[in-house]
């Protein structure tokens, strides 16, 4: 998957990370709290974005935070170590090979994975063998086609759409937001309860304006610039125009939408 | 207006509008309560579909509810005796040339009429004059660009497309939804605050598969299924394409979303 990670794997891209991070943390991650002692598998931590929230919320519960990548992993550990945080195991691991025992884990938790991966019902069925029976696992990602805005323009969802197509080509979904629902009760999850995590910004929530619109959305289309161009999915004029149309819907009488999806649900067997 | 309704005014479309008011009252409305004595002004009531939810959740409120159809009016005024509700007048009115003095409101509610107008400024503007100083405006719409589901396809999408540029040429804009916040400082309110509703729908909420992606979306669309052809918007074995592709979203596996956006400003002075 290295290769294929969409994102990239350089400093300006983890700043922006780091950015959606710290606006979104309250929208996503505040009803997530882990029990004293429950040990919970996090796939996927990347930089540890979501790591940080997640100890610190739940200060009592033992984490393993796993990803393919060590370069990544050794930012997350260092950030984790000075914030403090001493519940948070690192270890690199495969999500298709994973060296943990059935039922050997209380929660998991997903954030950002699923959409970079071309099998994710196998994925969420092999994490679901890592569940104790009554274990959840919760699994949060984004959908690029809940994306709309004010001033609308065409531009803006041809840039848009060249992150949906690069991520395609890299065997990932873009657009798997919508699809939490049917993919973990293909996966066997029951209980299945997925709630939508909308970003609403307009110039009243200056907060969101700069940390989201900005920041994270469009500066995340902008990143792919260079490799939509090389892939002649776009004229090079027609993609700065969508991403200065996109800068647009950030004034005064702009507005932008996005939408998350976060489920949730429960391991009935130890498959 | 009344010949560029889109929604039409066919007792099929009535029976439509109902079921959409039952299934989202609580989602649109259940925030709104107007104090003991104040005096609201209802803009565009048409058959009464959300003049009784207001009526009965702010029973000590007066409300004065107008449109600009008699016949719907006549309905609603029968919808609201059957219910023993006695604190609404119906009035016939043109939003354009309200029959009230300056001032004559203490708030304004204006439920999915901006949509079908073609200056939404210059009514909401007139409406600012009915209302005293710090009195309230509430405005709701919806936005058919925030229409996404699984699975995915572009028929629907194109059916879609055939009501908005049917509204659009009615003189309406089915895209309004994203834009109150912009309209109402436009319109010269102030402590503008818009907050999305989104209806989120999978097959573990059965009432909204059946009452809103069902009966109230998919019907709608469904509806301008004859005018679509007869303008030449989409071949008749794409809409239907499309249409079946919508009652697909609403199987098992299945997710649907829609996004209402309401919206509440203040009148500064009485200009």
């Amino acid at each position: 998957m290295t290769e294929a990670y969409v994102h990239g794997y350089h400093a300006k891209e983890n700043e922006r990370l780091r950015d959606q991070a710290g606006a979104l943390v309250d929208l996503l991650h505040s009803d997530t709290h882990y029990p004293a002692g429950s040990r919970v598998l996090e796939v996927g931590c990347g930089v540890g974005a979501q790591t940080i929230t997640l100890a610190q919320r739940s200060p009592e519960a033992r984490f393993t935070s796993i990803d393919i990548s060590e370069a990544s992993l050794a930012q997350a550990a260092e950030r984790l170590t000075r914030a403090g945080c001493t519940n948070v195991a690192f270890q690199r691991a495969d999500i298709f090979a994973l060296p943990f025992g059935a039922a050997a884990f209380d929660h998991v938790f997903v954030c950002f994975v699923l959409e970079h991966l071309a099998r994710p019902v196998q994925a969420l069925a092999l994490l679901h063998r890592q569940l104790r029976p009554g274990g959840t696992i919760t699994v949060i990602e984004g959908d690029h086609g809940s994306t709309y805005f004010h001033p609308d323009s065409a531009a803006a969802h041809a840039a848009i759409q060249c992150q949906v197509a690069l991520q395609r080509t890299a065997g990932g979904n873009a657009l798997i937001g919508r699809q939490v629902y049917p993919l973990l009760v293909a996966a066997g999850f029951s209980a299945v309860r997925v709630s939508p995590r909308m970003v609403y910004v307009d110039s009243s929530r200056p907060h969101l304006v700069d940390g989201f619109t900005r920041k994270t959305f469009t500066a995340m289309i902008e990143g792919v610039r260079a490799p939509a161009i090389a892939a002649g999915l776009i004229e090079a004029e027609r993609f700065d125009a969508g991403i200065r149309d996109l800068y647009r819907t950030a004034e005064a009488d702009g507005v932008f939408c996005y939408t998350f999806f976060k489920g949730v649900g429960e391991a009935t067997v130890s498959s």
